[in-house]
């Protein structure tokens, strides 16, 4: 049996085919994005999101802007890439990810070029190559993240598995980081049911996660987050996985608001807690978790968001989006490179190859 | 100064008026309800809510009816109340509230007939003051939680208090149970500043305690149910209140789901969690709270319940109306009565004044 992940992003020449994310999951709807305007404005509304899945939107947009651009001359075309680079840049000035997407294709437009025997075509299947290796090097991340923590359960019995938000495959290439174990658990007959909270205030787990593992297949059960202290208290859950959005050197996570109070239910009911992040999502230049700043969104995300007012006009709302998760309550931090077992600073620098701070 | 408590049910004859709280917080609308089939409607349709308020409109509901019916004799008014009373029970057939202040009508009716002077005035007249009885009752039990509530707190300095769902006025005669002791802090010029948990799914806490916070001239803040954890870690929250549907023999009280999560929270947190509860919400035929069994509702409210479909079609969702907090984790219970500390079954029933169980 192989899972069928949703693909949410594909090239498919001359356009690059994506999932409109904002839709899920009453509609759902593959955009043909063959234009700039179409791709910046698909990454600036959020059609596209997850930090790889924007990266590899913005890399293969790229090729397909060029692909299908008609130029006298290669100078035309490379002149014709920097102003493209620039307008794809700004369609979402905080994502990291982007901009590292955006450098790779430059780099590597700028080394075909060099060659001397260089043309339009050649650069053109050039930035193909570096796209697709963008492609397939995340999902090769997905796929070791999910070997590393599959290593967690076994055949043997049932796995009830709780989750947060969506560290999915709509995020990425395809299988994600948190949901990656659970899908390669599920293309090899484990026996493993999800619980995914909902996930307030953009309800990325009851649209997104849900969505995605019941396309998949699998076994998934909606909840909200005030309902994950009596599921697990009712003995409903082996062992929680979460994405993480940056890790401090000493192992504290940030990552959606919400999931460091499901760290501590599950330490209070004894139930491992996992975060699969890959091993680009440390900063060891961030100490602890207390020096991650945390982003506010606005309040009406609360209280209006889902076309209908739910809280009193000029209410006060306070809406952090992410927490951070002190490492105190992590039981193991799972990466592409393997598996950090209760994180300590230490443990940290050994996993990254870093000698110190 | 004193709180301008939002009053949402009031007698106003010929009529019962009372605040539409399924229209809140969009809608501030009072129907004037003169007649049983409105009276009827508006208690089956959850217009008015919270076991106190039921049985109070119940009860001017009675007296509504038959002070606009027209009778030949005293006789006619007696059988009009018995099919009255049949009729106005079946609004809700599980509220044990209704039944309780319908009873208590039914009691006084009789007494006052049972004078050999009486007449349809007289009994109008004993229906009138025993429904008024009733709400006064409802009136002092509020106050004098929120006096025992109140004596945790002090002037001297900020109090930050978190509640989750709503024990407050819209569900009582006015001050609550659970918000009782804000109220009169907020009178007596205590510095008080709520977080209100929104209170997925049926997001009580922004719509109904927001919006009666907001309107007595409370500083009130609404959170997502999951944002508790980062609120009560940036050191913004110095207890927890919170209501109790039901409380077993040795303490563990049944309140609104996600009541017991919070309850963790605190505890990992150090910060003191309080249940403010009538002492007939103890039940002291139930000894553990693993005896009480969770009503189960429809998943739709979970994934469409804000006129949109937020989870994909089909999906499982587990929707549990309530949960269970262990008595372990709670700081004190507080009654009209007095204050239990960290309650066993000893501490409860020397407080109901019960022997034992």
């Amino acid at each position: 049996m192989y899972t069928v992940i949703p693909v949410s992003l594909q090239l498919q020449p001359p356009a690059l085919v994506l999932l409109d994310q904002t839709l899920l999951p009453e509609t759902e709807t593959f955009l043909f994005l063959d234009t700039r305007e179409a791709i910046y404005e698909a990454i600036k509304k959020l059609r596209v999101r997850g930090a790889p899945a924007i990266g590899i939107a913005a890399a293969y947009g790229v090729y397909v802007c060029l692909a299908n651009g008609q130029y006298r001359d290669l100078a035309e075309l490379v002149a014709d890439f920097s102003s493209l680079k620039t307008y794809l840049a700004s369609s979402r000035p905080t994502a990291v990810n982007l901009f590292w997407a955006l450098d790779r294709m430059e780099k590597r437009l700028q080394q075909a070029v060099s060659d001397p025997n260089s043309e339009q075509d050649t650069v053109r299947s050039a930035l193909l190559e570096e796209a697709h290796a963008i492609f397939a090097e995340d999902q090769a991340m997905s796929r070791a993240i999910g070997e590393h923590g599959l290593s967690l359960f076994d055949k043997e019995r049932d796995w009830s598995i709780l989750t947060h938000c969506n560290a999915g495959g709509l995020a990425t290439s395809g299988y994600g980081t948190a949901l990656a174990p659970l899908y390669l658990g599920f293309e090899r007959g484990y026996r493993l049911r999800v619980y995914a909270d909902e996930t307030r205030p953009l309800l990325q787990g009851s649209r997104l996660t849900a969505y995605e593992l019941q396309k998949a297949g699998m076994d998934v059960t909606v909840i909200c987050d005030n309902m994950a202290s009596l599921v697990m208290k009712m003995g409903n859950i082996d062992a929680v996985i979460v994405g993480a959005d940056r890790i401090a050197a000493n192992g504290d996570a940030a990552n959606k608001i919400g999931t460091s109070g499901v760290a501590i239910l599950a330490k209070y009911y004894g139930i491992p807690f996992y975060v699969a992040a890959p091993s680009s999502t440390f900063d060891p230049a961030t100490k602890e978790g207390k020096d991650i700043v945390i982003e506010q969104r606005d309040g009406e995300e609360v209280v209006n968001g889902f076309g209908r007012r739910t809280g009193p006009k000029g209410v006060q709302v306070y809406n952090p989006a992410f927490d951070v998760t002190d490492a105190s309550l992590i039981t193991a931090i799972i990466t592409e490179r393997g598996i950090i077992e209760r994180p300590t600073t230490e443990k940290v620098l050994r996993h990254l190859g870093i000698k110190s701070v």
